[in-house]
């Protein structure tokens, strides 16, 4: 059995990672860690894990004493000392934070407020999106494991770009995610009355997923490409909704071929565990996809048939963080890549 | 006292006009119609009238002839007899059906699959949003209220378009409804245990309202004027957000003013009651506008701040349907305009 | 015009009360107050106050010298000194917090563990609950507020405990309330990911409003009643459901007539304009009651017909707060007593 | 593989079975049948399946053919032919619909309003609640899965009836349940906007789980238990919470030493993997068990010290449904009792 552990096992993010990895096989969760809860029982703060585990909050240098591969689910601007404390130990770490998926310091600089600590640590993490460069993850012990949105963006575009089908430089992506995606801290946003019966987007033109999805994009696409990206919270617990507004490279003024489209897609995902490419005339949606580690995808048109829409649903806990770091751990560590992760939604 | 009537009060939206015209101090409602429910008492069918008021369903003709003003909340394509009887005996029908929306018979036929039955009267109809063409409002009798998503987009695009500011030829319309929209027709995309907590677009490429839209635009800019709208069902009662991207005219390759589109929005509307525009920074939601006949609007731009993003907020049921099709009643009729509709939301 | 001003204007109920009275036809809110939000535009904390009000926070001072007509929507522990300010004023203090609901003060010290600072003013206060002691609250100048949960359970046991039809030492009121009744305040308890697809009861044994309820029940009898009373919270904004269950005085082995029931609700209730008794076969809801000054009731038998279950259904924040305060208003001023609360509900 | 099928695999509960035996180790669905829906792939009705599974909806002879446990998830009046044909094989039966619940023919009129087809069927069926008779259900081919309401209630007052420890002449038993739980045929109470941000008790004195709950109590007493029953519907999907209230046989009139009665369900419980009694002070909640097999259940008092509340909380779709169904299937086929049902809540 692998030993593992979660670093900030008290988040949302924390805890659900635990709950997959309690029925991953191949896997023995060794520790967990949390700063504000240090010495307390998991299932104390968790009661949902009353019955079901003992583990007890320690330290994180425990968490990386005692294991093999860490999980960090952290703010961003705290994982960096873990990746240097873990890289040393030669061990590895899935980080679910933001210090690792952006590639110019710069870009980090710009979003975050804060310089690189360890530059060198950069050179040695990658990107982690395994539909997309599952082969080059293998070789790596510092993963950065991609944020919700992107990972909803990113696949849904990914066989329009890499076969260079479409427009580069005004892609929009109106995005809509549950309030699990803002995590457990509490405000005003998310509370009860104010989130119920509620919906609006936030925070248009300074998300910080933004750089990351332009980033990961641009090197799919192997050319700058350009995003308007608008979150939105929904009044639901989990899952996320992607509608992608793009173009056919210009010069052609015929209508879009829609059933050519959905073959790609059908090619490109064949051999693709985790995303369903829907039958043309279905939609996407949120409960079909919710408490599991799929993607599912539905092609359309616009009413003028001249645009592309493409529409993306995932669990922004499960593909969108905790599951998708699983997957990427069963890559790096040999396993079955569906192993603890054969989860099927239940509709509702 | 005006005597106003209600044709097809059984429905959500009948239901919405009944209830807000309850309180209406210049008019009393005289008749109620319902073909499902002929006979019965409204409070029956509807519990939240239970000690409110006794009305009884009678049949069309009743309404027709007993009320001045006569509001018919019907399915598209039975309207216009309707229209023919009203306007036969000199009295005021306020449509919020589809059948006098599109000038074009084409359009009709083609987004409805039907010709139009009463050519001249089409004639004789005008598509009434208030803060669009008010005065000529006044010399109609056949009114065709505006649809819901057609309201938050064209308010919110109006002045824009009016000044020639943006690319007319694909603006991105974004929009998400709450599940009254859908009416009270039992269907299982509203069936408590789908809807819930699920999240989707729905009709893509294909929403009637897409034509209605393109035309209102088209005369708003006095050019022609090509939107993609995409609409999502939200798990909540009411309230619609469209989210709507666009790009000021080309050959402007400097970073948008997004001052100066506050304060031409600011201008523009500075006389309208309903409307707000929300300071710079703020985001238009649903919890402020429900329950309110108002429409917020805020102005943002996307992160490289070149393009331009509008979101407009309205409750379904009132701004986008029964509180217009009363608004357009007080300025048809000489009243305040604001009479009836001085709606303040509880913001949850 | 009266003028009226609001104290702790900033909290849900607060907020309820300025918006119920904008709508009032003869008051003219005067002066807000909000420790938090001393010198802040009220529309810049609640939204949906935009353009509708440009009412700014003042002290507490100010709102008092002010206004004729003083609402303190507070945190227990903090009327005594408002009302001991008003009291000298000579102006009238409506309080819907918890200081003067209790008549003992042993009682106030056992459940809030504070002693009265100003024991006399307990004196010249009443508990004013208008459907049972109307005439009364006329003579006084401080009033005490019903809390949610005690209305909905008083006037659905009035008529039985004023005709001592049930017995009277083990009543059981399991009660559920929306999440507008634990306020703004920020809870885990009240966070959206908490508490949406949650339900479960609190405070079992415990709740503050147990003596409150035992109280006014024991008056209304003219005996001593005892009852368990559970509160549970839905995830919903507003509304509060009590479902009662009681029993026949002892020595009657026979079915329960509830035909005579009915008849005696429905008498005893007669004149009353916010009280519905439904008719037999109907069950009271919260859709049916959401933002009215209503309470709805119906009356059950258990399947043996051996004992009785009452459901009542009120609007926390109007006939459980703010609504039920204006009607207290509108009692003491001479004001028609539906006046400003004349609400329809919408039903959804 | 045991060789399972499912019969009306196309209702809520139906495909809640296959979604979770698509998960046993122990199991392979040989068959899965529905009326509306013959000859269509089960993905094609449940999009949650799309990807995951191919299964075709066949008719029940097939199934009946085809498998060795049976389960059928059908509305009361259709199991009894399925038992016979089932019977006939020398197969297993699991019954999650009423036919086989109660015990008297007698009571099945009265309730249902249908007499017995098979009596003999009858007498080798049993009421298979795994916590309460175990042993017994090894020895039945025909099992009656208990229902969602009784499940919670039973198991809430086993440890103090099985002890004689209260009053059996009037329990109050106050259930609140999601909307799953009325299946998914439209009706308008399930109406999206009719159940959202509602909340009410349905069925009040009628509901047929009623006879079922007195009959299992009574059996695990040994003597007559008279309950009275009221279940409510919640705005949520999944989740029941039982509110049920008793008194401690007479006699005594000192407090009630909860601290005693805690220890007896801790001991009574202490073998069962399910079972979850709460530490003291802890309240049973629906998101802690939503998604799992397990009962979850709190012990308090009132405020008087003189009235025992127990707060019980499963998923009605697992615990209260198809999980139990599965439990009850490893037991028979002498698989380890939680194979299966290792599903931890996400608490969101």
């Amino acid at each position: 059995m692998l030993k593992v552990g979660i670093i900030g096992a008290t988040g949302y993010v924390g805890a659900e990672l635990l709950r997959l990895l309690l029925n991953h096989p191949k896997v023995k969760i060794e520790a967990i860690s949390s700063v504000s809860y240090e010495g307390e029982e998991i299932s104390n703060i968790y009661k949902n894990f009353y019955g079901v585990t003992n583990l007890v909050c320690e330290t994180q240098e425990e968490v990386i004493k005692k294991c093999e591969v860490i999980f960090a689910a952290l703010p961003h601007g705290l994982s960096e000392e873990i990746a240097n404390l873990v890289y040393k130990e030669n061990k590895i770490l899935i980080d679910l934070g933001a210090d690792f998926r952006l590639e110019k310091e710069k870009e980090y600089k710009k979003w975050y407020g804060k310089d690189y600590k360890f530059k060198e640590l950069h050179e040695k993490s990658i990107y982690a999106l395994p539909e997309f460069n599952r082969e080059k993850i293998k070789e790596y012990k510092i993963i950065a494991n991609p944020g919700c949105y992107p990972t909803s963006i990113e696949l849904a575009l990914m066989p329009l770009l890499k076969n260079s089908l479409i427009d580069t430089n005004n892609i929009i992506c109106d995005s809509k995610s549950g309030a699990t995606g803002a995590g457990r801290g509490l405000t005003l946003k998310s509370h009860y009355p104010e989130l119920n019966e509620n919906f609006s987007p936030y925070g248009i033109g300074a998300h910080r997923h933004t750089p990351e999805i332009e980033q990961c994009l641009s090197e799919i696409a192997e050319e700058k490409v350009q995003i308007t990206f608008t979150p939105h919270l929904l009044p639901i617990n989990r899952g996320i909704i992607s509608t992608i507004y793009c173009n056919p490279k210009k010069n052609s003024n015929e209508e879009i071929n829609l059933q050519e489209i959905y073959d790609l897609y059908k090619d490109f995902y064949k051999d693709e565990f985790f995303i369903n490419i829907l039958p043309l005339g279905d939609t996407a949606s949120i409960k079909d996809v919710k408490y599991t580690n799929n993607c599912n995808i539905s092609l359309h048109l616009n009413h003028r048939k001249d645009g592309i829409i493409i529409v993306s649903a995932i669990d922004n806990m499960i593909k969108g963080a905790a599951g998708q770091a699983i997957q990427n751990m069963n890559i790096i560590c040999g396993f079955e890549e569906k192993q603890g992760l054969f989860l099927v939604s239940a509709g509702h």
